[in-house]
């Protein structure tokens, strides 16, 4: 596995830790931390050092191997429990994070079926097993990244919301995916990225990642989205999601439904990318998906410096919304470019 | 002349200041200052302790009437031109504002006019004209208030932008006109403010504004209007208006057009709300109007605690977008409520 300069994850040199950048630190200072210890490593999740589901997933995975350094000279059963213990412990950190559990299980797994190995056997496994995850990641990232840049032209101007990039996941990401494999491959692109109120990870993190890789990028206001599709500065939305039910309605960060319908007013195309994963066939259509509700202080004070707003006025703040899928060109993901109509082109896919 | 406790300018009990609400200090604290001397008044305006084009003018009438008081020893034509002098120190606070230039010319013309009258008279005239110009905001406050409210139910969901409320002009407002008219008049509706970035009037004006009137207010990141939309929260948006094209083309604050574009899309009235002065006949439509582009960093670190972006990205930050008449339920002016085809109720109502 060859590791890059700008992974968010990944083994140092002598790979007795893990490395990751501090994205609480981002955008001022890019600070890389060496994790070695499990609470770490939980407090690295805890924190939102680490963040965004693919990425915390393939972390979860070399925490495993470094972690299993510590146990090389327990016995077999001992191995075991010490990992599940510490597999249980990580696990807590983020309860809700599918991708979490899952790199975790995968890595009990391994060395579960293999019984008749040593701790140095099993150690070597999840530290292959760890390089698996991150390679599948990146690779799925790859597929749709090409799958996205596809459809788009040399010198488009594009639109993004929140961040779906290499950040989110390990490399390229997935809304971020074909500018940054575009940049790669001698294309240059125009880059609106919506602010993202009010966690603001468009202008913390998406102009971060974009400025670094020499993309041209311009931080807008989230309202600011319709002018600059009228002024015709761009040609297609690009954003992530989180969740596709099976009529292809997505669920993905606050403001996305608005700008997928500005879109369809203006006769811009707005496509949507993901990890086939993403699909959720037990999901029929977004009225399925319950939408979070955060607290009122993301609006009101914590990025500024004093209360913006009177005491007595009451907040909405859902986390995230819900897209028809009539208003969306298409869904990229790393199985191929899903058109409409979505309930048969998502169905074709998944069976 | 009645004053109210919440009128935003006023003359204070012995009529020998101007009193305003510190509009720097909301929605903080709520501080009325009393202003008796020309630079006192002259920075009122330049640091925005008083702001909204109306509420300038009627601020510039009473100023001009309190400074002629230092005038009572004068002779005429030394009255005269001392309060052309504070005309003219006044006028350089804000030189773009329409408002401010016509309350003191009009108050000039009127003692100038008065060529057989002593400073006595003269300042006398300045306080009646001062509250006559005060009276006619208010009026016309009114009646865009009435036609507004005319066209919503109780009960109602409402959606407002920006601050288009008594604090821009003097009493009810405009866009937040037929709210706080028809909370007199007993109506309770369900408001939901966009904070509207970049300099966030909705959270820290609006809010303030409608809570003190005891209006049921929701603040919204900008990017959540679609949701609301969507889930059904919304029966109308009103909005105020900078400028309004014959062909109904309507400037206003930035993130006014995109929410016309949702409100369309979801089959939501849009109401413009204004002065029948705000309408330019000298303006085919939209493309004639300039859009300001304001300093970036407005949208990287004024109202944060530090940079919000990394180096090197880009800013793009216009402070108006124009609203294509199509997508204009109604202009509600002072002069009755205009519906398409626009072009031929405008030219209706300005001839």
């Amino acid at each position: 596995m060859k590791y890059l300069d700008n992974d968010p994850v990944k083994l140092n040199g002598p790979k007795d830790a893990v490395v990751i950048i501090d994205q609480t630190r981002l955008p001022k200072e890019t600070v890389f931390l060496e994790l070695k210890k499990l609470e770490e490593m939980y407090d690295a999740i805890k924190t939102l050092s680490v963040r965004g589901a693919p990425c915390i997933g393939v972390f979860a995975g070399y925490c495993m191997a470094v972690l299993s350094l510590e146990q090389r000279g327990a016995d077999h059963d001992g191995f075991i429990k010490a990992m599940k213990e510490n597999a249980d412990r990580l696990n807590l950190s983020r309860p809700t994070a599918v991708n979490l559990s899952w790199a975790l299980s995968r890595q009990i797994r391994k060395i579960e079926s293999m019984t008749d190995s040593g701790p140095e056997d099993m150690s070597r496994a999840l530290f292959e097993e760890a390089e698996r995850i991150h390679e599948e990641d990146i690779r799925m990232c790859l597929s749709i990244s090409e799958n996205g840049l596809s459809l788009l032209k040399n010198g488009d101007g594009l639109l993004t919301h929140c961040n779906a990039g290499a950040l989110a996941t390990t490399r390229y990401g997935t809304g971020l995916g074909p500018i940054l494999l575009g940049k790669e491959r001698g294309y240059e692109f125009r880059v609106y990225s919506d602010e993202t109120r009010p966690l603001l990870q468009g202008a913390r993190l998406t102009a971060y990642e974009l400025a670094k890789a020499g993309v041209d990028v311009t931080v807008i206001c989230d309202n600011m989205a319709n002018i600059c599709m009228s002024e015709g500065r761009i040609d297609a939305v690009l954003v992530g999601c989180d969740r596709v039910a099976s009529n292809g309605d997505t669920a993905n960060k606050i403001g996305t439904s608005g700008l997928a319908v500005l879109a369809k007013h203006h006769g811009i195309p707005f496509y949507v990318l993901g990890p086939y994963s993403t699909i959720d066939m037990n999901c029929d259509s977004g009225k399925d998906i319950k939408i979070e509700q955060r607290d009122p202080e993301e609006i009101s004070t914590m990025w500024y410096e004093k209360p913006l707003t009177v005491e007595g006025a009451k907040y909405y703040n859902p986390a995230f919304d819900v897209t028809d899928h009539d208003l969306i060109t298409a869904i990229i993901t790393d199985k191929g470019i899903l058109y409409p109509p979505f309930k048969d082109s998502i169905k074709k896919v998944m069976s």
